[in-house]
């Protein structure tokens, strides 16, 4: 038996305890959970079958009571001794995507960031579409390509023309981009025809990730019109491997900004569920922004009710990421094609120019959350590196 | 045993053989084929446990040889005596969802659908965007609420806004309308980073289905810039029981129309993959439209060599929808809205004026090919009958 050492100031303390799945050699992918620099086996730990599955689906189904009773459970074995087997190190172990993906909805509820978003796409008309401020836009990604942090990101090949070109020509993206978000995942669905409250969010949604929202402008701006981005964004988002339940979050709520107009009372309620999370984009190893959530109009509780008022079901698993989190200073924006502005102002990384990802580039999006006692609760990091495109000949 | 008869003209014969998943009373979802009037059990006749699934998925992942042989052997097989307890009359079984959907991604690839919906939705510019001749515009939709024909459809609610309101409302869709669509569903898929070629369609797509695309208009016009539809779309997408293989549509391939300009090289080559598919558009049991499927401008292997030329990867069980088909007659047309012009032109149903759908209104869409030898091929049909809405109160 053995106690799980906690550093000082880790932001994996008890106060967090995110859910993933980890496999080590020899042995096949299963529920753990972190605690410091550990993951711990939750299979072993608890002996319970659900946790020996390759994805939290089955887990995140179970609902709400059970999701409460596991945490007090692990929270009460891990102040104490657990078997030696169930540990393992973090820099031991393989992470793989924490629950299979059923659909995934893409937001767009920063203001900051649909309002320069707008200004880029958009020079001769208003930035903000008249409906941006009485709901929350959104559409649907593409959930086969949701993958794991650390995955490679192959650049993506497709039509792009730029408005002095007389017709499109086929090749690598060349305005190859990040979006830092954060992700929100559904542990217990609803029925077709029945609506999700904006006061139900907590029953509903289990925990969040972190989302790397890889965005090919130069196919986006060629394509999108009129059904919306699609080749621009479907060859990967990227998803941190440890899943935050909400339960570690509630000392970073905090009411929203302020909505004006009030939206329409379906959307009324969910304004409680702002939340004070600070990101961190890495470039190469160089932090390039620090995009801030509670900045963020629309509040995941609106996002979900938005998303089932129509009566859509809701599935286990289902991902709904809040676009790009961008504040209201230069250094918040979260999104490349803003922070230099469609690459008219470089950001300088590891002392060279930089505008729109390169082939070897890696970007690490990181966050942290306040906790209880004014500790902070880690969200980790989604990672990934561009390799160089492939088929570019036609 | 017993021979399974098949009527005379019957477009259900030998060349076609489409699958489904169908119950009977007291026993769980299972695959069968359909022959005449009879569904044929798959596991029972060929005591293979991948047909005693409740979804064709695991068939569906065995690939284009192994697609091949089972038809040759069911095809060998119904020709002659079949035990007893393997025949069902279709009037005796439920039938189910044939497939799981992994991604599902709406296409619009009918010249004379987008031309219309462009002239009603944006009145003051030009009917097709600069795009929609160079690639084969599409989106994702919602996987989770594609559903079997018959299953009920519950108006929609939502936000929707005329251009003389001054704020929108909330409340059920006004403007509740249909889309008639072939869908095509991918058997085996490709790798992440990988594309799959115009000439390689018929490697990985296993057949066809009917699909409507119910379509709230208030909700979409509303809310569908700048990222596309979204709530208008997602409570509800029907498809129809059986899965055409596409070895039963050889006879019905034929040229596209014509392409010009002739589009960039990655989507050459998949000009032979038009269709002569007849759909037949009824409205409470009264024929409104005639929708010809050799009228799209763009074909389905060119829908899949752009779905994966940025390196997306495709799915068992993805399904791609070609949008509305609708050719240039006004009788033509396979969305009310096109039909009805955007609600000022009503058509006579039943001896009533009618534009959108009313509680209670039943859509059938079905379609045939041709078949060997004069025959013809029959998709069968997707049906679904409006239900009030729900939670209309705010």
């Amino acid at each position: 038996m053995t106690v799980v050492d906690v550093p000082d100031g880790s932001p994996f303390g008890l106060a967090n305890l995110p859910y993933g799945v980890f496999s080590t050699p020899g042995a096949p992918p299963r529920a753990g959970v972190r605690l410091g620099d550990a993951v711990v086996d939750l299979a072993r730990l608890l002996d319970d079958p659900v946790f020996a599955a390759p994805e939290l689906n089955g887990f995140l189904a179970q609902g709400r009571a059970r999701w409460t009773q596991v945490r007090e459970r692990i929270t009460a074995l891990l102040a104490g001794d657990v078997p030696d087997d169930a540990v393992h190190p973090v820099a031991a172990v393989t992470m793989h995507l924490p629950f299979a993906v059923a659909d995934y909805v893409d937001f767009y509820a920063s203001e900051h960031h649909a309002t320069n978003l707008g200004r880029l796409f958009r020079p001769d008309s208003e930035p903000l579409m008249p409906n941006w401020k009485h709901l929350p836009v959104g559409y649907h990604g593409r959930a086969g390509t949701v993958v794991v942090s650390g995955t490679e990101v192959v650049r993506p090949c497709g039509q792009r023309k730029a408005p002095d070109e007389p017709a499109p020509t086929y090749g690598p993206s060349r305005r190859l981009d990040i979006e830092a978000e954060l992700g929100f995942v559904v542990g217990t669905g609803s029925a077709l025809g029945e609506r999700i409250g904006v006061d139900e969010f907590a029953e509903h949604v289990f925990g969040a990730v972190l989302v790397n929202d890889w965005s090919a402008r130069d196919l986006q701006a060629w394509e999108y019109v009129p059904l919306g981005p699609h080749l621009g964004k479907s060859f990967a988002t990227s998803v941190s491997p440890w899943l935050v339940p909400l339960a570690a979050l509630e000392a970073a709520r905090m009411p929203l900004p302020g909505q004006d107009p009030q939206p329409l009372p379906y959307l009324r309620g969910g304004e409680d569920w702002g939340l004070d999370v600070d990101l961190v984009v890495e470039w190469n190893g160089e932090e390039v922004a620090r995009p801030p959530y509670r900045e963020m109009y629309w509040s995941p509780a609106q996002m979900l009710a938005h998303l089932t008022v129509n009566g859509a079901s809701a599935r286990t698993g289902d991902l709904f990421a809040s676009g790009t989190v961008s504040g209201p200073e230069p250094r918040q924006r979260g999104a490349f094609i803003e922070l230099t502005w469609g690459g008219k102002e470089p950001v300088t990384v590891k002392g060279e120019q930089r505008t729109f990802l390169l082939d070897g580039d890696e970007v690490t999006i990181s966050a942290t959350a306040p906790g209880p006692g004014g500790t902070r609760i880690g969200f980790g990091e989604v990672s990934g590196t561009v390799a160089r495109a492939r088929g570019a000949h036609d």
